[in-house]
C-alpha cells in the first residue's frame, strides 16, 4: 500500500478516538473475519494475536514467528478498505533495532496501527517503565521513518501481573505508566484486565488520554462504557475462542455419530460468503 | 516428512475406508481445527478447500493459488499425527504437467489424500470421462513417483452439475464414472450431492467402491448412513460456515453496542485451548 494512503488510515484511525463515540473492535484472526466486521459499518479492524497464533497451532506469546504474523496481519490490511490495527504483543523483537524492524514490517504489511504490551511474557512482570517509554519512543520514531503516524495502543498491563498485588496499586501504577506512555508517544492507553464500572470509571478519572478497554465475562456493557467516556472496547480471542468451542463441540457430536444440525443449518449460504469476499479490495498474492 | 512416514499415513487412511465404519471427516481449514478433530479421537483430518479459500478472502474455485492452498495443507499435516487429505478443487492446473506438480507439491506438504473434482468451475460443466480417467491415473503415476499411494477420493459431480437433468440419468452417469474412476486409480468415489436415503441407498447398491457423502441439511444422519454402508462423510465448509454465520450475527450485536454474552461466555477456555496447541506434534516453520 503507498505511503499516502496508510497516512491517511492512519489519520483516520486516530480521529476514532477521543471523539465521544466508543470504537468498537471485534478483534479478527482472519480476512473474512476483517471483511464482515467492515461490512458490518465499524470504521476500523483490529486483530488478536492469540487467535491468529492458536489457528496456526502455535501456543500464545511470541511462538509464532514476526514474519508468520506479520504475513497473516497483511492478508487482513489488504482485504479491507478501513484502517487496520495489529496487536504486535511485545513486538517481536527484544532490542530497539529488533523492534524498529518490526515496525518497518509493519508499515509493508498495510497495517497503520499497534497494540505493544509492557509485560513479559508467561513470568507476568513489568518491563521497566523508562525501558517500556523508550520502545514506544522507538516505535514513533521508527513509524515516522517509514512515513506513516502509526497509532500506538499501548498496553498497560498492570492488572495482568502478579506485582504489584493490591488493586490500589495496579491502578496507580497504571496510572503512572499511562502518563508516561502517552509522553513517549502512545495515542491510546489499554490496561488490559479491569472490566468492572468502579475501576474502569477510575481509569477514566485518572488518565486524561483514550482508553482501550478489553470486554470480558465480568465487564461493564459496551453502552456503559461509552457512557463513561472509553475511547475503544476490543475483545481480544474471545470471538475466535467462541467459535472454537462451537467447533469443538461439533466434532465431538460428530465423532459419536450424532446429529449434524449445527453444521447443517443456520449456516452462512454460500451465496453470502461470496459476497462478503467479492465485497472488498482485491486480495492477494 | 519422510516417505516412510507419508506412506504409512497414506496405508492408514487407506485401512480407513471399506472397513464397515462410518469414517468422519469433519472438515478444517487451520492446524487448531485439526488438533480438535484428531483430539476427539477422530482416526483422519480433511481439509475443505472452500474453508480455507474464504478464510483468507478468496472466493470459492481456484481464486486460491495453489501455493497458498499447499502453505495452508502443509500447516494442518504438520500439526497433527493423523493421516491428512486435502481437498485440492479441480487439482490446480489444466495440464497434466501441471497436475503432477500440484501432487509433487502435496506429497512435499505431508498430505497423504486428495479430493479431485470432476466439474468445471462455475459453469458446472462435466468434463469428459476419459479426461477425468486420465487426470486420476495421472494423480496415481504422480504419487506413485513420490513414493507415496496417495488415497485419491474421485469427487463425482453429476449431481451438481445443470446437465444430465434428469435425476435418474444423473445416478447412472455417476455409477458409469464410478467404475470407471476406480480403475482409473480413485479409492473413494465421492458423488456429492445426494443425501436422502432412497438416492444412496442406490448409490451404495450400484458403486462396488468405498463412497463419501456430503452431510447437509437435508441428508440422512451419520448412523443411517454407517448402517447403510457408507465409507466416509464429509462436511464441505459446513462447520466454517457455522461459525462464519455466529461470528458476523456477534459482530452485527456488538457494532449496536448490543450485549456480548456470546463472545464473553461459552467460550473455549485459554487453558484448554493451550492443552489443544500443546498436544500435538511442533508446528513450523
Amino acid at each position: 500500500m503507498d505511503r499516502s494512503t496508510l497516512r491517511r488510515k492512519a489519520d483516520v484511525l486516530r480521529t476514532l478516538h477521543g471523539n465521544g463515540r466508543l470504537l468498537v473492535l471485534p478483534n479478527v484472526w482472519d480476512p473474512i473475519g476483517a471483511r464482515i466486521v467492515e461490512a458490518a459499518g465499524l470504521p476500523a479492524v483490529a486483530t488478536a494475536s492469540a487467535a491468529i497464533s492458536a489457528s496456526l497451532g502455535y501456543v500464545d506469546g511470541e511462538a509464532i514467528s514476526r514474519g508468520t504474523m506479520l504475513e497473516i496481519v497483511g492478508r487482513i490490511a489488504r482485504s479491507v478498505e478501513v484502517p487496520v490495527s495489529a496487536d504486535m504483543e511485545r513486538g517481536y523483537g527484544e532490542s530497539l533495532a529488533e523492534l524498529r524492524e518490526t515496525i518497518r514490517l509493519l508499515v509493508a504489511a498495510g497495517a497503520v496501527g499497534l497494540n505493544i504490551e509492557d509485560s513479559l511474557g508467561e513470568e507476568e512482570s513489568l518491563r521497566g517503565v523508562d525501558e517500556q517509554c523508550q520502545r514506544i519512543a522507538t516505535v514513533r520514531e521508527a513509524a515516522a521513518a517509514e512515513g506513516v503516524p502509526l497509532v500506538i495502543n499501548a498496553r498497560a498491563d498492570a492488572f495482568l501481573t502478579a506485582l504489584p498485588a493490591a488493586a490500589e496499586e495496579r491502578l496507580e501504577e497504571t496510572v503512572r505508566r499511562a502518563e508516561a506512555y502517552a509522553r513517549a508517544g502512545a495515542d491510546c492507553i489499554y490496561p488490559i484486565g479491569p472490566g468492572d464500572r468502579a475501576t474502569v470509571s477510575l481509569l477514566r478519572a485518572r488518565i486524561r488520554h483514550p482508553i482501550n478497554i478489553l470486554a470480558h465475562a465480568r465487564a461493564m456493557s459496551l453502552a456503559e462504557m461509552q457512557e463513561i467516556g472509553i475511547d475503544r472496547v476490543s475483545f481480544g480471542p474471545g470471538l475466535f475462542r467462541s467459535g472454537l468451542q462451537r467447533f469443538a463441540d461439533s466434532v465431538a457430536r460428530l465423532a459419536a455419530l450424532g446429529p449434524y444440525d449445527a453444521v447443517a443449518n443456520d449456516l452462512m449460504p454460500r451465496d453470502e460468503v461470496q459476497r462478503y469476499l467479492m465485497g472488498g479490495p482485491e486480495t492477494g498474492p
